[in-house]
């Protein structure tokens, strides 16, 4: 199993390469940065997201490492994407350094005890869920969904994944869905709205999310939609299961959550798909108990 | 106030004029239905829902009373739309024209007093919501939102709307929060997963929906999003209000849930707006309480 999205932003010679992940599913594009302005260009338009901005970040500080401080990049980029933690990264690559190995030996051994860590928490992730694993899903891991599949699979367990839509980008649908159908793994495409339904209906028994930020008591922060599935499964029941990193002594209030401009909301969806591995219930119903009151019409049978 | 949606079907001579709902917002335009078959084609492709399906079969029985017993047009309708309970409705018919008047005359008259029940009802309902209702709506209850407004109004309250965009057929966005602004009324479009951020930050203190099919132990049937909103507002403790009508002695479990074809999730969405009245927070928080287990990933910082 292989996704472009396991490293969506590479390093050559003097540029650096970064996955358009707008662009999925109908090309696979790399969109070359050679400046630092280029980089945030990409990274406010959201060009590339999660594990590519980290790795955009490592990049830039390698690859302007004699123009620009990492101090100056880390600020730049926190400023443009307010809520992940570029300031913690900086440090990172601070106190790597310290050792006084070369900046690109630094960052490229960090990628690859990354990969090696997401790789272990599939297998231990694949020990916690059940036999037969329907999981819910949201925006896009990275990838990890695939290694889990391998985790599951080569623990005999069985796995299929419902993805939601993830409104208003669609990284659900348009990333998410198509690395795991491309990898043959049996998925199902949702709309955000209908979570509840497949958890009544206990077509899911389980979720899965990936985690832009994580705080030491526990909260973690990722892309909207996610909350509600976390109302939600405590209200069916059903075990919910976040993959973060790096959990911060921080108040997950003090957090600034990122306002994207109105009009995305109205962007995207249109038909890139045959849309056979969709389920689309048209109606949902409510019962009694959640109701406050219903309002009949005054008028006679 | 006004809307289309208030009746947005009609009988003229020996035409049914049907308001196409799926070109709203693009254009306001009629369907000319001449022939039993016109009407389930219309019925089908979900060209009008709600009242206007409600009318549509009415209108059948009135226009195809010669040619076409009203049990046989029920049961063509019923058959298209499986969740809907036109068989009442055809009972409902057969009660009134028990009375011996002329079937026209009975259609008008029903809809005369659907009209003036459903400003009664508004009235009730703007008697229970606060003196600042922000409400949270999903899909389209056929102009009754305008009817709340005008009852908020007048008794010195003030209200704005929250509408979910109600994937994957835009209801929201592209009737109802268009309804509601072109008659001026506060009102902001959401995605459907913002909704839970919106109960917890208080933005919304009430949710107002409508039902196509409600029971007698309480249970409401409406389109798909509308359970989630349930459940969150009992997590949030948010009253929770369902219009309904002819609510009936029916175990819901029994009523078939229309699935609809899976391309239609892929349908839809462009840019009709400036997406000026849009939220769009780009993360949500998750509690750690609603988390079961946090997967850090097994790598030193």
């Amino acid at each position: 199993m292989d996704s472009p999205l396991l490293f969506p932003v590479s390093l050559t010679e003097n540029t650096i390469q970064v996955l358009d992940e707008t662009k999925i599913p109908y090309t696979c594009e790399y969109i070359t940065v050679k400046t630092l302005d280029d980089a945030l260009g990409v990274l406010g338009q959201m060009k590339t997201r999660s594990l590519g901005q980290v790795l955009l970040f490592f990049y830039c500080c390698v690859l302007f490492e004699n123009s620009c401080a990492s101090d100056e990049i880390a600020g730049k980029f926190q400023k443009t994407r307010p809520t992940f933690d570029f300031l913690f990264l900086n440090g990172l690559i601070k106190r790597y350094r310290a050792s006084g190995a070369p900046l690109d030996k630094i960052v490229s051994g960090f990628i690859t005890n990354f990969d090696r860590a997401r790789k272990l928490r599939a297998t231990t992730l694949a020990g916690l869920l059940p036999q037969e694993a329907h999981i819910l899903t949201i925006c896009n891991v990275n990838g990890e969904l695939l290694y889990l599949a391998e985790a599951l699979e080569s623990s005999g367990k069985h796995v299929s994944y419902y993805v939601c839509e993830t409104r208003p980008y669609l990284q659900g649908s348009r990333i998410t869905f198509w690395e795991l159908r491309k990898n043959n793994l049996s998925c199902y495409l949702l709309c955000d709205n209908q979570a509840a339904l497949l958890m009544k209906k206990q077509k899911v028994n389980c979720v899965v999310v990936g985690a832009d930020r994580a705080t030491k008591t526990g909260d973690i922060i990722n892309k909207t939609g996610t909350y509600a599935l976390g109302c939600l499964a405590r209200h069916f029941n059903i075990p919910f299961y976040a993959l973060t990193q790096y959990p911060r002594d921080i108040d997950v209030n003090s957090i600034e959550i990122e306002e994207r401009p109105p009009r995305e909301v109205f962007s995207y969806i249109e038909k890139w798909s045959n849309g056979q591995d969709a389920v689309y219930p048209a109606f949902d119903v409510v019962p009694g108990r959640l109701i406050t009151k219903s309002l009949e019409l005054p008028m006679k049978q």
